[in-house]
C-alpha cells in the first residue's frame, strides 16, 4: 500500500541484489526508517526483537533469511545452521517453521552453487504468494462491505471496526482483515475503520491508525473499552479482525480483546467476520480451548512507549508502582460468534462443515 | 481507608473552616498531594479538572463549593452563578446535580449571614452520609463475596474483577463496588481482585491499583482486554462495578468498557454487580439509551500519562501522529446483564420493581 503517496511493501529485495530490506516496524509510528539486512544473523534478529511482526511477515523474512544464508557459505551445514537460528527466534509462529521447512526442502537437493539463487527466486515468490492471497482475502472480503453499503441504501459510509493490526503491515501488502478495507477504498466505497487501539502493546494505535492514514483511508482512533458501546450505538456495520490460529471447529484465537469484540458484535446483531489465509487453519485441533495462550511480560502492561515532550521516544512507567500485572496475549473467540471466515478461497461458516467445504484437501 | 497505615478520606474541611482539601488525584499513583480549595471557582476546577472523580465524590466537592460560594457573598445571585458553575463541569454526573440541588434548596429561604454555617454544615453533613451508605453497600456486598466464599468450600479465594475505580477515592470512604472487597478483607476472606487498568483515563492502573496497595488487598492490574479471556476461562468469581447513572429500570451507565465486562460476565455465567447509592438512581429515566453520554477530548487516547526514565510525570504520546479519535467516556450496560445492585439498603433485582421494593418511596 501507499506511505505518503508511494507504493511500499514490508519487505523486498536489495537493488544489489545481496540482500533484502525491511520496514523496521518498532520505529513505528514515530518514524519511519527502513533497514538492510545482509545475513541470516540479521534477518533472524528482525524477527526477533519484532522489527518485522505478524505470522506471514515473519515468514517471508524467515525465507529471505536462509537465502541470506547461503549467499556466502551454500554448504549444508549452514543451512541447517540457519535454518535452526530462525526457527528458534519466535518458536510458535507456525509461518516461520513453514517457511524455513519449505526452503530447506528446496535447497538441500540441490548443487551448493545453485542454491542462492534458487533460495532468492523461492523467497520473491512466497511474497508474491502472500500478496496474492491477501489480494484475493480483499476481493472476497470486498463484497461483504459492498453488501453493507447497499444495504444503507448507499447512504453515509460503511463503519467497519477493527482490532490490533492485521493489515499490510502484517503481511508483505494488503493485509488480512485490512486487504478488504482498502480494496473497498480504492473501489470508491466511502469506508471508515473505528480503530481499538489494542492494549497492551497498541498496535492499533501505532500500526493499524498509521498504515490507514499513510494510504488515506478514514480512521478514528478509539479506547478498546469503547467498541461495545459504539456497537451498541448501530456506529458499526461490522467488524473485520485477523487471527493468530484458527480451529478445524472455526474457534479463533487472536489478539487478547477480540472476544469482547465479537460478544458487542453478537448482542447487537452486527456480523463479526475474520480474516485468514486458508493455510493458517490448524487442523489438527478441535477446540479453541485447547490453543496455549502464551502470556507476556508484566511491564507491558505497567510500562508503554511513547513520545515525551522533548520528542524522544521511550518507555514509560503508567500504573501503580509495584503493582503485579497478568498479561495473557491472546484469547479464543468461539466459533459460535464468528459470522464468517473470509479467505482466499470465500468466506466460509466457522465451523468444521464451512471451511471443509472451501478446503477439501485438507478437510480429509 | 489506610495510606501507608493512616486513615484518610478524600475530602475534609480545613482545620480554619474556611477552606476544603483533598487529595489531588491526577497526581496519583505517582505522587500523594493534598490542595485546599478556597472558592467555588477552585472547586469547580476541581471537579472540572478531575482533581477528584467519581460521582459520589463530586457530589461532597459540590455541596461544599457551595458552601464557599456563600462564604464572601452569601446573595442569592452568588447562590445562583455557583450553582450554574457547579452544574456545567460534569454532563453525567447525576450526585452533582443532586448536591447542588440540595444546598440551593437549603440556603435560598436563610438570610443570607447564616448560609455559610448552613452550608457547611450540610457539606460535612453529605460527607458523613456518603460514609454511611458506602459502608451499608459494603455489607451487603460482603455478604455476596461471603457467599462466594462458601460457594468454593473456603478453598483458594475469592476472585473479583472491577472495572475504573469505585473505591473509596471515587466517594470519600469506603467506595461503592470496592466496600464489599474492603469488609471481606477486613473480615478474613481471602479475596484477590482483577483490576481492570481502565483506559483511556486509566483509573484502574492509577486509582484502583493504588488504593487497594495502600489497604493490602492481594490485586493484579490487567489491561482490560484481557477480562473477558480471565472470565472464560473460570478465573473470575464475580465482576463488581460503581455506576454514574442507574436508570428506574436498572440500565447502568458506567465508565466506557463495563459494557464489556458484563457480556462476558453473561456469556460465562459469572455473576454481574454493580455497587450504588440509592440516590445515584435516576428515576426520572427508562432506559439507559436516554442518558446522554459524555465525549470528552481526543488527546485522553492519543497522549498518557506517565512518569518516564528521568523519574519526571508528564504526558506522552501513544498514537501514530496527527491520529484522530473519538473518546465517549460512559456506556449503558442494560439491566437485562446485571444479576443485582447493592445497595446502603441491600441487594435489588436491577428493573422498576426490584428498586421499587427497596426504594418505594421514590418509585411511586
Amino acid at each position: 500500500m501507499n506511505v505518503d503517496g508511494t507504493p511500499y511493501r514490508t519487505i523486498w529485495p536489495a537493488p544489489d541484489g545481496r540482500a533484502v530490506e525491511i520496514i523496521d516496524q518498532t520505529r513505528l509510528p514515530f518514524e519511519l526508517v527502513t533497514r538492510r539486512l545482509e545475513t541470516v544473523e540479521e534477518a533472524a534478529t528482525a524477527i526477533r526483537d519484532m522489527w518485522v511482526r505478524g505470522a506471514p511477515l515473519i515468514g517471508a523474512t524467515a525465507a529471505y533469511g536462509m537465502a541470506l544464508a547461503v549467499r556466502d557459505d551454500p554448504s549444508d551445514a549452514a543451512l541447517a545452521a540457519a535454518a535452526e537460528r530462525l526457527t528458534a527466534t519466535r518458536p510458535t509462529a507456525v509461518n516461520l517453521r513453514w517457511a524455513v521447512d519449505a526452503l530447506t526442502d528446496l535447497l538441500s537437493p540441490l548443487p551448493p552453487e545453485a542454491r542462492f539463487e534458487a533460495a532468492r527466486a523461492r523467497a520473491a515468490e512466497i511474497c508474491d504468494e502472500d500478496v496474492a492471497t491477501c489480494e484475493a482475502i480483499g476481493e472476497h472480503g470486498l463484497e461483504l462491505i459492498r453488501e453493507a453499503w447497499e444495504g444503507k441504501g448507499r447512504e453515509g459510509r460503511v463503519e467497519v471496526l477493527t482490532h490490533c493490526n492485521a493489515g499490510w503491515l502484517a503481511t508483505v501488502d494488503w493485509g488480512t482483515a485490512l486487504a478488504p478495507v482498502y480494496k473497498a477504498f480504492d473501489a470508491g466505497i466511502p469506508v471508515h475503520v473505528w480503530v481499538d487501539e489494542t492494549r497492551p502493546r497498541n498496535q492499533g494505535a501505532s500500526l493499524t491508525a498509521w498504515e490507514l492514514a499513510q494510504h488515506g483511508v478514514p480512521r478514528t482512533l478509539i479506547a478498546d473499552n469503547a467498541a461495545g458501546h459504539l456497537v451498541r450505538r448501530g456506529r458499526v456495520d461490522l467488524c473485520l479482525t485477523g487471527t493468530d490460529r484458527t480451529t478445524a471447529s472455526g474457534d479463533v484465537c487472536n489478539k487478547i480483546g477480540t472476544y469482547l469484540v465479537a460478544l458487542a458484535a453478537r448482542d447487537n446483531g452486527v456480523p463479526f467476520y475474520v480474516a485468514l489465509p486458508g493455510p493458517s487453519v490448524d487442523w489438527s485441533l478441535e477446540s479453541g480451548d485447547d490453543i496455549p495462550i502464551e502470556e507476556r511480560g508484566p511491564e507491558e502492561v505497567t510500562h508503554l512507549q511513547g513520545r515525551g515532550a522533548d520528542g524522544r521516544v521511550q518507555r514509560f512507567e503508567i500504573a501503580a508502582p509495584g503493582t503485579d500485572a497478568a498479561n495473557p496475549s491472546f484469547d479464543v473467540t468461539p466459533a459460535r460468534l464468528v459470522t464468517g471466515l473470509i479467505t482466499e478461497r470465500g468466506v466460509a461458516a466457522a465451523s468444521r462443515e464451512g471451511l471443509a467445504r472451501l478446503y477439501p484437501e485438507r478437510a480429509r
